[in-house]
């Protein structure tokens, strides 16, 4: 496989071109944005936990059903993956309140909720990524039924999938957002990343902090907390 | 029906009990807010119009098979309704984009949609009303699936039955807010009212409009849009 020119940088990787049409390389930087950008850092080895814990994952997720853009581990940042086209949604799973949804249901944070939320944001950096319904989606022309009812099946295995993995390795699963793409013939697969950029994991004793919750509020051991998670995985 | 002591003042009605415990007496005001209550006025007899708009069509739903809080109009400004506990639920559904929604979403003024857009906002002032989804609305216990079935099965026939009610009329139905009340043996009824309070109502040939946006907006002749909607409607 050969890797070509850079296609596009974002905020935390890096994707490129392959010889292969339906192949894309994606590298994950170290740098760290939060707030749609407004704050920017960089957590020293994120790359490396971020790349190796998703690939990780995807691959479980495979197992249990889900299938991912997942095609082959490159080294300790690089990741082959199939070709996608982004599905516009953020889709967000909340077990546990926290950060906006605590501070705009007015729900103190740590508060265990009734059922799961599945929650969708349209992906629209302009707009800082507003949070919508599926009659949204359906109405902006987003998604179709059949491609939200896909993606809610797959979002909620990967949740009952994920609280049991990080509850195995002593964390709490409070919220995470992933994203799905759909291939040249129309299949929604599981894409992005699933990492401590994106899913909120608190020691389950301890309630301690162990993802980008600690970057966004400065609460310092930003690198010991990815570390740690990677520590507790069994995949340092 | 004796009209007892006042039970609550709202932005827009007074509600009074009566000597029968199951039901209540509603005074319509003159009184406008708009803003989450930041901005104040008065529409002169508003109150009239509304009372007598909302029992009209209120009347003409249960005909159709959604059953709402009314009894009886008592005169100009006064209803005798069923007593309920509100579900604090605000129900809108938006036929073309406008307000609060083009703003968000990016979505131009008129602009219409896909298909109709059914959502739900949490009906607290303290935390500004926010636009929540089905699950926030279960995993904060506002409401049970069955209730937010009966909502949306009702609030469906609402929209179909008042599109084409005020289109006889020359006017486009672009969006509306309803609430819903639990009656004292759970059953789910229409309540609170319809009104160019709570639809953005537009003239179907020059788009004018003809409802509270004039009072929001400071467009002027916001009496004289009430009066033309209640004459349209052939209740003045």
């Amino acid at each position: 496989m050969e890797k070509r020119e850079q296609l596009y940088e974002g905020k935390a990787k890096k994707v490129f071109r392959t010889d292969d049409p339906e192949l894309l390389i994606v590298d994950y930087k170290d740098d760290a944005t939060a707030f749609n950008g407004e704050k920017k850092g960089t957590i020293m080895g994120k790359g490396v936990v971020n790349n190796r814990m998703t690939n990780h994952v995807f691959a479980k997720l495979e197992e249990a059903g889900v299938p991912t853009h997942l095609v082959k581990e490159l080294s300790d940042r690089e990741t082959l993956v199939k070709k996608v086209s982004i599905v516009p949604l953020e889709v967000i799973v909340r077990n546990v309140a926290a950060g906006s949804f605590s501070k705009r249901m007015g729900v103190a944070e740590g508060t265990q909720l009734l059922c799961p939320i599945l929650e969708f944001s349209y992906k629209n950096d302009d707009l800082g990524d507003p949070f919508i319904n599926d009659d949204y989606a359906l109405a902006l022309g987003l998604a179709t039924q059949e491609e939200i009812d896909t993606i809610k099946a797959y979002t909620r295995k990967v949740n009952e999938f994920l609280k049991a993995y990080f509850l195995s390795a002593g964390m709490k699963l409070i919220d995470f957002k992933i994203e799905f793409g759909k291939t040249s013939d129309g299949t929604i697969i599981l894409a992005d990343e699933i990492s401590p950029d994106t899913c909120r994991l608190w020691d389950v004793n301890t309630n301690e902090k162990l993802d980008k919750d600690r970057f966004r509020r400065d609460m310092g051991n930003v690198e010991e907390a990815y570390n740690e998670v990677f520590e507790r995985l069994g995949l340092a």
